[in-house]
């Protein structure tokens, strides 16, 4: 097929360049590994009717041969099932993928933004700004610069929360065994997020999770690496213990 | 080969029925759903004697053809590679098996353990119920009276902290997929520990998690069911909201 009939919404910043979403990355990582070229559309929070024909709020939307689909985890399966090689899931049961795409939800979102949501504020168009920072005090129940205070402690809890990845990269290269499958991107495209908006860096080098982050940074031609990222240089300059 | 020849030391209460250790559940099952029969030989906290072989202070501790293996992830590796019909892992990479393993281990256990802990030291035999009182006091930095207090509010937090397994298990019926492998028993073998020794109910019956726990309380000719507790009469009266 051709690569103009799949067509992707992803979330991006005051820059175009910037592609942010860990929800977003998720799909990018998704396609590169089914080889699939899809056309990437910025979008913006306050963007509304640009994705109205999708019915839905807020990215990625992907559009493939004219059928709308959105939810990550929705758009993963999708892609699974109409274009079967180079498996997703590798021969794992879909619910134990969706184990991992969930904690990371309910256990990463959560612990990773305690530590980037200022930074991601600063990422935004002027135009989403008022948005998101109402809408994201509203469901932490502080100011953004309250809930990123203190971000050695929060680096410190967050790699607790983590533990569970890193023991089952003891033994084994990705979570998909000898090769990366959606499992690694679900978690991985949250080391993206914060990778693209923030100076801060959330792991140690010798943290067998770094090693890991590291090997995705370099697939598909370091495609993840070659991101855009609001702060290159600061980021490398900035690091917590 | 004949079933004596696997020797399982499993930990047991203050009646010698009662095996109510969340690791050696999963070995339990693991055997079970790998067709083979073990001695399964009860051991409490102080009997050290009587794994001292082994090199372990703890159990589960299995002994097959005179090689002792210990820890369960490591005995359930050791199964899958000596015994490989009727596969633990499915087709899914070990490491992914081995992440809900760990989530289990970190994020579970204490979870579960705020609502039963005070329920675990009473079915204990008198002997074990000093080292079980001080060991656990000191790991949690408080009594196990006061560990425990206010159940309704641990169990909505437990709540929360199974929000991936509810998510995996919406769409199918096991984290092994149509059928269950070792990442259901790594989870379910939490909910047999709780279960053994505690009148405490951990799930609302609406719960998705509540449906896959019946299934496998059946599973095996019902195994898990007819296994004792300690309070089965007590268990059926109390309910937390």
């Amino acid at each position: 097929m051709a690569a103009t009939e799949l067509t992707l919404y992803e979330l991006t910043g005051a820059n175009p360049e910037l592609r942010f979403s860990p929800f977003c990355w998720r799909i990018r990582l998704a396609l590169a590994h089914k080889r699939l070229n899809a056309n990437c559309i910025a979008w913006r929070f306050s963007d509304k009717q640009k994705i109205a024909f999708s019915g839905q709020g807020a990215v990625p939307v992907l559009v493939d041969h004219g059928q709308s689909i959105h939810d990550s985890w929705r758009i993963a399966k999708h892609l699974e099932e109409n274009y079967p090689s180079q498996s997703l899931f590798g021969n794992a049961s879909a619910s134990l993928v969706q184990f991992v795409n969930a904690w990371a939800d309910r256990a990463l979102v959560p612990a990773i933004a305690q530590i980037v949501i200022l930074d991601v504020f600063n990422g935004l168009h002027e135009q989403d700004k008022a948005y998101f920072r109402a809408s994201r005090e509203k469901m932490l129940g502080a100011s953004l610069e309250a809930v990123v205070e203190d971000k050695p402690t929060k680096i410190t809890k967050l790699k607790r929360v983590l533990a569970p990845l890193r023991q089952a990269l003891g033994e084994q290269a990705y979570l998909g065994g000898n090769a990366a499958n959606y499992a690694d991107y679900c978690v991985f495209g949250m080391f993206m997020w914060a990778r693209c908006v923030s100076p801060s860096e959330l792991l140690e080098k010798e943290d067998p999770i770094y090693t890991w982050r590291e090997r995705l940074l370099d697939a598909f031609d370091g495609m993840a690496r070659a991101a855009f990222t609001v702060s290159e240089n600061q980021r490398l300059k900035v690091t917590y213990p």
